[in-house]
């Protein structure tokens, strides 16, 4: 099942800043990745010891440090001293409960994003995303290894379109987008399951439909917790006059922020469905119920008078004189057709069959 | 059935910008119309070369672009590149699932809307149009060919009215209050199938009545979402200073505001009706059933006691006394129409029929 | 049944400002009245010719020119160009369908409110009045004729009170004014109504009770709908600081606006209360069936076995020693007895009667 | 029952501030009590000329006049004319379904409230107050005589705390926080009732207990009605830089402003409960009939298969074999026990009981 | 059960700052603390004599008074004599029903909060908890004597951390931090017991279960009536531009605020969750009563016309053919059978089973 709100290590009372990873182990290790570069220039290169970033941070070129797992404190920690970042920044880096959130520093933005997508089992993951944008770099916190990133890091490699020569707020801001977009294809996912519930429900609802129609209004409560605030956040970001966005990223950011509010829109659609979905399942129950019920009563009604009669003639009177006519029978006969007639003739009226 | 939300070909993490038309491909051949007139000139024709246009988009008579077809990306991004339209915008013409927006680039302003129409199958189609007004100029994009500005295009030959002297941005007001207008078309269209669905709810509703009524919400949702987003877009423009946008134009503008205003006052009045319909239809199945039960219970609870009666004198028992007296047969009859004048008198009482 | 919605007759694409009446021709003829009038002096005459009145509107004295009818559209075209009225503004008081709203034009403002009475089948009916302030008149435009002016015109003609030495702003707020105080009277009158069902909902609910509930909310949904734009277009005229209406005046209108606020309060009252009258309802008829299936139940839960007990008896086996017993027969109606007797303390124990 | 909607008496159309009187009589006589008071003397006296008061009016020693009793529309006239307040604050003062509001008049504040309490059939009745402060005096009017302002009164009398030496302003204040408290009254009684009502529905909830709960949601209707308003008045009135209330009193002002928003807030939780209450209560009537239902079922399941085996060697057929057997009767009794057994055990699995 | 309205005792209409102690006495006694430090001093003991406190508050060192029982009204008052506190602030202090707020009195800040907690029974509990922030000093008012602050003592002892240097506005930061730490702790139980409640939905709800759906609920309600009214006033104190709170600590605030938005979001995604937990449950109950109706229906349907047949030939007429007929018996068997069959053959056609 989803968890829609997971237990946090942290215990209450305990002082701000405290750096405790507070999520499951999601990666073996801790996997730092430097790459830096400008249009001329690319370096990529994996990193065991978080120092041999510094210098390249410092630097005017852009770097991109991407660290992937998050249970090694003293990465966040040190790396937080070095360039000079809050603890409170460092304590939401690692608080992976942490709603999106965009925070302007002046020296530098923090930006907290969740990357959906769906483990082996179908279910929707959260992965907490951190992005810090400094001057000429970028940093990301992963909780565990992936290629969320890939398409990226080619382009970069290739030096493709111009993400060589924007800077590291274009970098960030691609990073961003790539979150955004990975929505689009859960609510694809999600359209289509709707769609095989829409029919469902118009030709056999059963049970497990209902079952499946609930499951998916879950999915929609996780998806919406998880994306409602980040439209807050980017639309600060959008408004923010930070130094550090120049003016072109910012029409890139805009567009990133429409993209937020396509993606609420069309989960406030699904909703809307899904409340009519379950509407339309428990108007069928009652339908059927009311069909089921009408053909109890049917054949009820029509024979509950007519057992009567048979009754009546089956008790043992000694003076029954009915029973000595010869025509009796037929009589008797005649009268119950007479009688199952009339009540199939009364339930026509009544238009129940 | 309405697809609320339509797949997008564009892969999660493609770079920005990155043009490719995301829809069905609806028109065979895209479809160039150049017009450029001014209160004393008219040229209308279908150029082949999107070149043929740029030195009529360049001088300071008003042009209009109409492209029909969004799937040759090339059109899009030549026609982008020598207007000095950012990526964005061009990937947002498209994208058919963009939402409806406005946009002020200084230069020109870029808007989106929906056309909506209904298939021969009677299902609502939207089509993504876009347009772009510059300063003596305005583009608009169709996904196909058709018919729904040949108003315009007949008053602009014909020189009817003003529309010839009024320029540029007259003419772009004229192509969006069209697009309005259509949707109208759809609410009265709308607001006959729910007077026919009131009636056949207050006569004989059936499963299939509601089925109906859950299409008509489907329809109804489908429409909000097309156009709520657009009430924001015209106040946009309507409150934007751009100085592509006359005085004037401002007023008429006010007057799309005015009528996209009135659209979703109306969506929303028929969004109750519908819920208040879903309502009645529900409470109607309950009265039903409740007086099948009736029914059944009144027909039960008379002969089932009597069957009973009936019963003990039909068993054979050696020593019955009442079996041999004379006048017993006539007795137990009018014990049972006693029983039976008072099970009806108590369901007088309870006001069962 | 209330139309929600009434078909426009302007073809959707058509100019803006194309003057077509849209709605039902409501009056024979359109009947023009001029009223002039100051602290001193007044005028009141049926002009057939627009023109006479036009020096009255041009001259300083307070002019009332009153217009039943709006199928005549030369005469809105004539007063229009004559006044220098936006085009824009002659389409809306032209199109009976426009919702309320109020507009600066600087040398003039435009309002619009909807009338609302009962017809003689007593549905709710909302007449398109429109009203402009100028300097020193007012026009007011109704679909037909009546008398919901009577009164202001008999204090006119009287002189009563301070309206004939407040000018045309006085006179304006007055007709808004009215139109306001006539909401009242359809309140009063659903109140009624509610009253009436409640009453009868708690007594003996039917179906025709949930049809008049419907009615109701289907009323309610008109009335909401004619009213709720209504208050920001007065607000609007509170806080607009047009030169053409008196600090005076804009107290009375202040006072205007608060009574909207009470209509739409005591309309959001009204549609708790039929909400709260369609749960009750429903609950009530839940309820019913409750009891009903409780009756059947007892009924059958008693008989079916005892039935069942004499079918045993009335079999025809050759050996069966029960039946050559001298007290069988009544050692079974025992056994009967304490069968019923013990179903009888079952369901008294479950509280089922 | 209660009324939501009083009819007002005034005929639509009627001219502002026409003064009529439009509640019912709720008080025999007019009754004008006139205390003056600084921090050294104090004087009370009942008059009943009014312009007994004006003098006191006048001077700078703080002057309360309370006038309870609406009838006498010339009482409230003569002191309007006094004091120079406008007619439509007149007109408000006497038309008692006036919604709860405070509007600056720049030498005078004029407030509107509502005192809700319980009439001796428990209840609720809406009391109109006005009050109307001045540079140094208060007015208010009140629909009857009673007793809500005793305890200032007697604190004004006995010189307690600084109510003699704090002004108008603060007496003003002090009057309208009398009014919030007396809601936490009707809160605190409503608590008792929706108590009550829990329990009820946890132990045996019956057709009055759903009356009931409707009735308090008829109740919470009302008081929403009567106290909403009143939390945008008192906000108005703490915003207000008016001259006519000190900073001190504007800080008492800010607390009623915090009482107010805690009745509001209070009244939203209730009306969740009382919706809670109702769906549980549904709930419950829904599983009570599945009850039911299931003990028809399973009686009439057992039996009816049994009661058909027995009918059928019931029949009269001259050639039946298995009648003539010697142990027919007790192998037939042996089938019915097992087919009653195999369903007992098929309704245990389904766990029917 | 959880009181959501706890009576006052304060009496309506009693003056404005009458310090009454309004709930239940939880302390035994008051126990007031002093802890007073720098970075290099702390000293911390246990007062019996308010006026101990008064130098330790006047120096520039940081003080904490802690003060744990609320019902003795005379050291409140003592204190805020001392300290020049309004007595409408002194009120809100022993009304342990206020709202949770903050407001700024220039020099001081008064905050209002709720510690919630579980008891030994379970239940939610709300302590009043009241913090006054001045400018070297914080001062706290809880209802009863409790361990909540403990882990900030114990680091005020140990020197840990950057506490001890950052003065009072940090101090007062982290009371307010713990408290709302502590929400997330009953969030954290609401969830598991959501998802049990969850798990029993899908295996066999009972009426049981709804009940405690509907205990969960009402905790919800009573948690969020709390809870929500402290957004508005972290806000308010991280927009607030007081002097008492460095810029530091502003930062800090502005974490508090995020951490209350998030406790708000997940009540909401609570709520949605439960509010379909019900929906749940009532269509799984409805599709129960269809089963069980298929089931009664069925065998009654079936046998109710095969032992009308058996009846038939149960009469005792004399002339009955069939009767004499050899094969009678058998044909009748074979009929039944038919009819039985046809039967069967019915309900699977509509897929009854």
């Amino acid at each position: 099942m989803l968890k829609l709100f997971r237990k946090s290590v942290k215990p209450a009372g305990a002082p701000p800043g405290t750096l405790v990873h507070t999520g499951r182990r999601k990666a073996d290790r801790v996997t730092i990745t430097l790459i830096d570069y400008d249009a001329d220039r690319f370096e990529e290169r994996e990193v065991t010891d978080l120092t041999e970033c510094f210098d390249r941070l410092d630097d005017r070129t852009a770097t991109w440090v991407n660290i992937e797992g998050l249970h090694e404190v003293e990465v966040v920690r040190s790396l937080g001293e070095h360039l000079g970042i809050h603890p409170l920044v460092l304590e939401d880096i690692l608080y992976v409960d942490q709603r999106p959130k965009a925070e302007d520093h002046d020296d530098h933005l923090f930006i907290v994003v969740k990357m959906l997508t769906r483990d082996e089992a179908g279910e929707v993951e959260a992965e907490h995303i951190s992005l810090i944008l400094g001057p000429h770099w970028v940093i990301s916190f992963l909780e565990q290894s992936g290629d969320v990133f890939d398409a990226i890091r080619n382009r970069l490699r290739e030096a493709k379109g111009r993400i060589r020569s924007l800077g590291a707020d274009y970098l960030c801001y691609r990073l961003l987008d790539t979150v955004v977009d990975h929505y689009f294809v859960l609510l694809n996912d999600m359209a289509e399951k709707i769609e095989v519930l829409e029919e469902e429900l118009s030709e056999n609802p059963t049970e497990d439909t209902l079952r499946r129609i609930h499951g998916l209004k879950h999915e929609l409560l996780f998806l919406r917790k998880q994306i409602w605030p980040l439209r807050e956040a980017v639309r600060d970001l959008v408004q923010s006059e930070s130094r550090l966005v120049s003016e072109e990223v910012h029409k890139y950011l805009a567009d990133v922020s429409d993209h937020t509010y396509q993606v609420l829109d069309t989960l406030d659609t699904f909703r809307d469905m899904i409340s009519g979905m379950q509407d339309l399942y428990l108007s069928t129950i009652s339908n059927r119920m009311n069909e089921v019920m009408k053909v109890l009563t049917i054949i009820a009604t029509i024979f509950i008078p007519l057992t009567f009669i048979a009754g009546i003639y089956g008790m043992n009177f000694k003076h029954m004189p009915e029973l000595a006519w010869g025509a009796g029978y037929y009589i008797i006969l005649a009268v119950m057709a007479a009688v199952a007639g009339w009540m199939v003739a009364y339930f026509r009226r009544k238009r129940w069959f």
